[in-house]
């Protein structure tokens, strides 16, 4: 049985239902059910931190399960960064317990009453509220050690900092990694902004005594789950001692440098000079010379193991995933390459409940405004301090890279739908500049991630330079990625399923086996699709429109550098991406 | 001959063309030719702040000429605060001039190369282009006194302050009065900011020399010129020793608040408890105890005098023209009932290029997020001096009140498109709430001045608390006010035309005997009709929906004390507004 529960925050109370009455509902996990509920039921015009707009968490449908990599979570809400529907996703331990729970997703409605500040615990016999006035201000690290105290170490958390309670564009919510440390973020598009709005500090989940999941045909469910698992363990980029396992996601720190499309200081170059000292072959080795550990499972049943535990020269833990996208925000966008000062700029963004990304693409574009240097890695470190205290600078950091730039008078600001582009440069990694147009998620890497097919060669290869081909990439993976996203399967599983096709086609066996469905393939790309269509129409009737799937001017108008080229894909084809 | 003058920034020349060239900018002026102008050549989707935006500055059709209250200016360009199309209107002795120099618009293309500064000179002979390094970070006072040394006391003057120069979305464009103060200001929807981004610090209009302008028929010209003069001496809103003569625009105070619609502490009530100490009565009080001008021709041709000088209690000039909705935004809006706290308030936003609305909007916003208190006149003047700064806090105020909001986490901010509301609660003065949510400008109180009818019965009665008639009134004063724009006249002569059919039909005659043209009133009202079709046109292109035609959702849902009345004019009504 799967329920859908719902959290009335002002009168602390709350229902649970069967999922199968709502029909609508019913077929959809993760990214599939929290849009499919944002369409529903958030007014699309309504102001992203009032009472109207919702906060929906949703494991994946395969979440709970033996399935590797399906440990994915889904929160979604009307963004307050992007004001269109966001799903951020995030690993962790969380999305596994609510599964076994038997909860297909969580409902937080309303607001607590006006002073209040709560966390919920949700466990087998429903939910709890707890005043958390004590938590106010703290830091994630400190509020989850707390929270462990009382309910285990185990415990599933997800919680926000004080980005969160000051409702910042660029505020996470944090999750709890397998080791307990809430370095997991649902990042993306103020998440932590929506819930620090419903007076929400934690929520934790307690799968003691839970039932589990049931398997519709649990033999068939082992068969199909090992067919995708053997994909994984047989793929390049994904089998252990392979690339992700080896140099966790910061192997692509080389090759997308190599590829010159490697955005550097404020995306004036596709190089960076310091890119080795940064690269994933040289974060192995320091993790490896201080005990750290480079590769590790941060998400339940993940096998990929591209996560990793770092150090500093005290040999002290200071982060845990490390990640490429990180990297690069704090690292080669502020022209910065030192690993351990980016390892702690990490630490202070989970700490203070901050989307990585969004954060480090604030700083460059404050650099590139003049209030720090390039290269300044104190300078960086204070800034984020900044955004902790929630000084007026950092209130403008903190809310973004879009309103960092408007504020500092930056021009060149990397940004659509006000969301800060990632770590792949669109005028040379063009499938990707395809996505960052059209995802209805703003400037997302993960929503169509044509870096695997424009330089990892996954699935064939499309030349990145070249405008050709892109657009039905982009295409192709954004349905795709919406669908594993209702899933609750990892992104980097792609890899591995667009070469092995047994590998994909264990995807709808799993899903019936679990479910006692019918579904084929093209069923699940039409889930794909359904997701994408219900997305863009809540952002229709929430004011996109075609002009906000484009990319900045400057990007058509300004050579990169190693290649000189421009994103030069038009707007008409840019247009079609959603012809489906 | 009516000339359009070109100026390249880039490459500091111009180029003087008879508008005759371009048939269609041909019978607009002012607001007309600026949208007409930004319609045609501005790239919708551009960056406000790039090379691609062009600044337009354009006298109205009668400026120059006799007529009484010609001489508006329209500065337009794509708005950095808005996004969309923008027609910022102002006084002064600039119009004028430009009209005697047979300029019927300035656009001004392209920036200066990085890192210069210029001035401007327009005079008989053309453009002169001057070095404005020495004048960088100079204050609106200082650098008009400065100019007037070299171009003489009675100079036009345009100018930007700092705020101009960091490019805040509240940046203001200055003119001289015609006592060659800078007090009179574009000051809607950064305009400054835009001047700024191009490199042009100010531009001085010399019209020494200068021929004139011509009339077709000068004998019905002066004729209908008189009928319009003597419409204006007759009503009592605008002859002499009337409402505006005797109390300025500040006459509003006592009158909105005892209706009920004076927005108070960010919009929380409709009745302030100080407006007496801050009413057009009690100034005009202090004004003549001082030895101020309590009316004055600000700017010229103006027979109407709503202008005053107010002096300080050393009886040393502050400001001219303190007016209504100033005094409301740094007043009422912000709980202040000082009045010389508020003429201050008014000298450093002229001095700094500020519009005096947006940053009293920007400053109550941030009352209600806790930077300082309501009624601290004290914090309110600090604030202002941060923004002359370029501090972090003062870039956020800067950027205006919807930034501000959003940073500060006040969900109740009053903005539309991105511009703050005025000085008339829409839930109680409805037709006004019309005008707001449906302008092309954002909330705009001059686009279409309800409360004339509304609340000063001019041109009969729509009662503000219903919810009838609203969107017709709404509809007809936008088209009128953009006909007025258009033909260079003072809103103000609105209250006398409406109830004084001889002095509306001078309009016609008045351009007819100017240019040689046949119009009847429907052809100035279908001007008016295509002249907000353009910025229509220019807005969705820009990619607004009619979802920017909305008032913030707490208008919808919270009760303005006295009336307890919300806004409830449906989305469907609103978007009957241009059904033209």
């Amino acid at each position: 049985m799967s329920t859908l529960m719902r959290i009335d925050l002002f009168g602390k109370s709350f229902t649970s239902e069967e999922i199968g009455a709502y029909p609508d509902y019913k077929g959809f996990g993760g990214r599939g059910f929290t849009s499919k509920v944002v369409f529903a039921e958030v007014p699309p015009t309504c102001h992203p931190l009032g009472e109207n707009n919702k906060l929906v968490i949703a494991p994946g449908l395969l979440s709970g399960s033996s399935a590797a990599n399906s440990g994915r979570l889904s929160i979604g809400a009307k963004s307050p960064l992007t004001g269109g529907i966001k799903e951020s996703n995030v690993g962790g331990n969380v999305s596994f317990k609510l599964a076994r729970l038997g909860i297909r997703g969580l409902i937080l409605d309303g607001k607590v009453p006006p002073g209040e500040l709560v966390y919920i615990v949700v466990g087998k016999d429903g939910v709890v509220f707890h005043d958390a006035l004590r938590f106010k201000g703290m830091k994630n690290y400190e509020l989850v050690e707390k929270l462990k105290a009382d309910f285990g170490e185990r415990a599933g958390i997800l919680s926000i900092g004080p980005a969160g309670e000051m409702m910042m564009g660029s505020a996470s919510v944090a999750c709890t990694d397998t080791n307990g440390h809430p370095s997991r973020h649902a990042g993306r598009g103020g998440m932590g902004a929506v819930m620090g709005s419903k007076g929400v500090k934690a929520i934790v989940v307690d799968d003691n005594g839970a039932a589990g999941v049931e398997y519709s045909d649990k033999e068939a469910f082992r068969a199909a789950a090992a067919t995708f698992r053997d994909a994984l363990r047989s793929h390049d980029v994904t089998k252990p001692e392979g690339a992700l396992y080896t140099y966790g996601t910061n192997v692509l720190t080389n090759i997308i440098n190599e590829a010159g499309a490697y955005p550097t200081r404020n995306f004036t170059s596709g190089r960076f000079e310091g890119a080795e000292k940064i690269s994933g072959e040289r974060m192995t080795e320091i993790i490896k010379e201080r005990g750290g550990r480079h590769y590790h499972s941060g998400c339940t049943t993940c096998i990929i193991q591209c996560s990793n535990v770092y150090l500093n020269k005290n040999k002290e833990y200071v982060t845990s995933a490390l990640e490429y996208e990180t990297i690069w925000a704090h690292g080669a966008h502020c022209g910065i390459d030192d690993l351990d000062a980016i390892a702690e700029m990490d630490r202070l963004c989970d700490d203070y409940g901050l989307d990585t990304i969004e954060t480090g693409c604030a700083l460059g574009v404050a650099m590139a405004g003049g209030i720090k240097s390039f290269g300044d890695a104190e300078g960086a470190i204070e800034l984020i301090h900044e955004i902790g205290k929630g000084s007026p600078l950092g209130r403008i950091l903190g809310n973004g890279a879009a309103v960092t730039g408007r504020l500092l008078g930056v021009e060149d600001t990397a940004v659509v739908k006000g969301q800060g582009l990632p770590a792949y440069d669109p005028r040379a990694i063009k499938g990707n500049g395809v996505t960052y147009a059209t995802s209805t998620m703003g400037a997302d890497h993960t929503a169509g991630y044509c870096v695997a097919t424009n330089i990892l060669r996954c699935g064939g290869y499309v030349d990145p330079l070249s405008k050709d081909g892109q657009v039905d990439l982009s295409r192709n993976l954004q349905i795709a990625t919406a669908a594993l996203d209702s899933a609750g399967l990892c992104v980097f599983v792609a890899f591995a399923i667009l070469d092995i096709k047994e590998g994909l086609e264990a995807i709808p066996r799993m899903l019936n086996a679990r479910f006692g469905w019918n579904m084929t393939l093209d069923d699940v790309a039409k889930h794909g699709q359904e997701i994408l269509k219900v997305e863009r129409a809540f952002n229709d009737a929430a004011g996109f429109t075609k002009i906000d799937d484009r990319l900045p001017e400057f990007f058509k108008k300004k050579k990169l550098p190693p290649h000189n080229t421009v994103f030069d894909i038009s707007d008409e084809d840019l247009d079609t991406v959603f012809n489906f």
